[in-house]
């Protein structure tokens, strides 16, 4: 039996202790919640709402690793990620309602926070796998939106993350902020903070002010 | 030339003479003529009814493959998907008409008996790649929707397997099974049957009196 | 850290220099300009446009590879792809307007350059990696239309390439002269250009005579 395949000690790992990984874990809920209540809306069923959920949550980080050969996959050696997704999405469709207003504000919270711990997270694996740091923001990119965009792609809806420019904007910002600054021979956990609150703030701004990058128009 | 990338002695494969390997042939056919049907409902034309096709057979196991990094994949090792999806595709695009009595009855039963072997199938080839039993039976989900899922989604359909509750709960009550009479220590031969004739019943029932698992209904 | 994963060694390569490599490059400006006139049309925003002309652009080739567990990934290595691909998004979202006559035809004669390369490419590396015949014609096939139909799917538009029989008849006739040729012995370069040359040529009469197969028809 080729268990090989399942060595974890080839793939870099994050330290369930750490910053990166309570974010991270907060922007699954974030995703799984949101997975939840698009599903919801269509009238999937109880398995149907947690698979999408799981999808949304860990699509993006699922084919950037597929993309970077990066096996196994880490929902597949860390078993807190498919258990928080199943804890979320369940306690979703039992216990709250999709438009209450503290739903929509701890969304808009925690998806924020998850912003910033899946680009930052995208970006340093990409880079721990040797690419360059072109490959490494794009694969940042893909472990933010491609969740989403699968879960929208499902459930016939037009993707509005791209059409939200601020999203990846304030992502790719953060992430050329901590390739500057690793660059710069500061800290690891220093570039990793920083560019987790640059990420945060900017998307935060966007949100209460209401940014849009100006946009390039086509006259019809 | 790395070829090794087709050396087939690294994966679990299936006995051609066994009774798993009929079931999955003809689970085969019947996502083979549900992709043909519904793309031939877009107007898509020979080649495009026969890719749909081809997605709905073996799109599941392929994403199931991938994410376990099992390569070379299934069907590019054994023609005989390959073949068996092109054949009936063309058969079903020449021959038949989508909506007779005759098509509908043999599509209900064979999708069943492909839903069976295809759980099975997803678990046991997991299960050899020596994940743990909630990803074995997670995958073996995957194996069984995500086909028609793409076929959904490319004919801009929303996936009615995820609205219809006895399918993906048959899937897993079977997987279930299996693993406690593996972990009891049954013959592999007699879980295998247990576990295929389970789903095939529930799911036979399901249709027949249009079960539906109680789903959490949310007031708007 | 595993950066044996980025030893490009491993992967077959054209030559930048080559008249394959040239027309792979004219199909990818071609992938990239549909894209963003696409998304453009959807009201994505500078990013989201990029993203699904990056999408429309490596996605076929990126599945083939996947499938055929061929790492690193082309664009990974070269990053000819995603500098031509950013900037004719960005040149094309700044200067041009979509319905103008002369982006049309344009697109016409790009897009089918791009098919003959695109489908030579697919063959050839699925031939390297040791495949059939027949999985080598599948998965050149998927090299030219699963890029378009993931712009499709996110865009939430049913793929034409998939009713424009044309499109994947000439690929296919392509296709097999190239192993025709190959078998004969005939020197590499011819097959290529031989195939190459067939694919312009039937794609280009049949845009110009507006031919289509003889499609199956369904009375209802």
């Amino acid at each position: 039996m080729p268990t090989i395949a399942l060595d974890s000690n080839l793939i870099t790992t994050f330290d369930p202790r750490s910053l990166i990984y309570l974010f991270d874990m907060i922007g699954i809920v974030a995703c799984s919640i949101s997975g939840t209540i698009l599903a919801k809306h269509k009238n999937f069923d109880v398995f149907g709402c947690l698979l999408v959920s799981i999808v949304t949550a860990i699509g993006g980080g699922t084919v950037r690793d597929v993309i970077l050969n990066r096996h196994p996959l880490f929902w597949m050696v860390d078993m807190n990620y498919l258990t928080v997704i199943t804890i979320s999405s369940l306690l979703m469709q039992i216990f709250f309602h999709p438009n209450s207003r503290r739903v929509d504000t701890f969304l808009k919270l925690s998806d924020t926070i998850g912003l910033s711990a899946f680009t930052l997270i995208g970006i340093k694996v990409a880079d721990s796998m040797g690419t360059n740091v072109l490959v490494a923001l794009l694969l940042g990119v893909i472990t933010i939106i491609v969740g989403g965009i699968i879960r929208d792609m499902i459930c016939n809806e037009i993707p509005l993350v791209l059409q939200q420019e601020i999203y990846i904007t304030a992502a790719l910002t953060g992430g050329i902020l901590y390739f500057v600054l690793q660059n710069l021979g500061v800290s690891a956990w220093i570039a990793d903070i920083s560019a987790m609150a640059t990420i945060f703030t900017l998307r935060m701004l966007a949100i209460r002010y209401d940014w849009q990058f100006p946009s390039i128009e086509w006259k019809y």
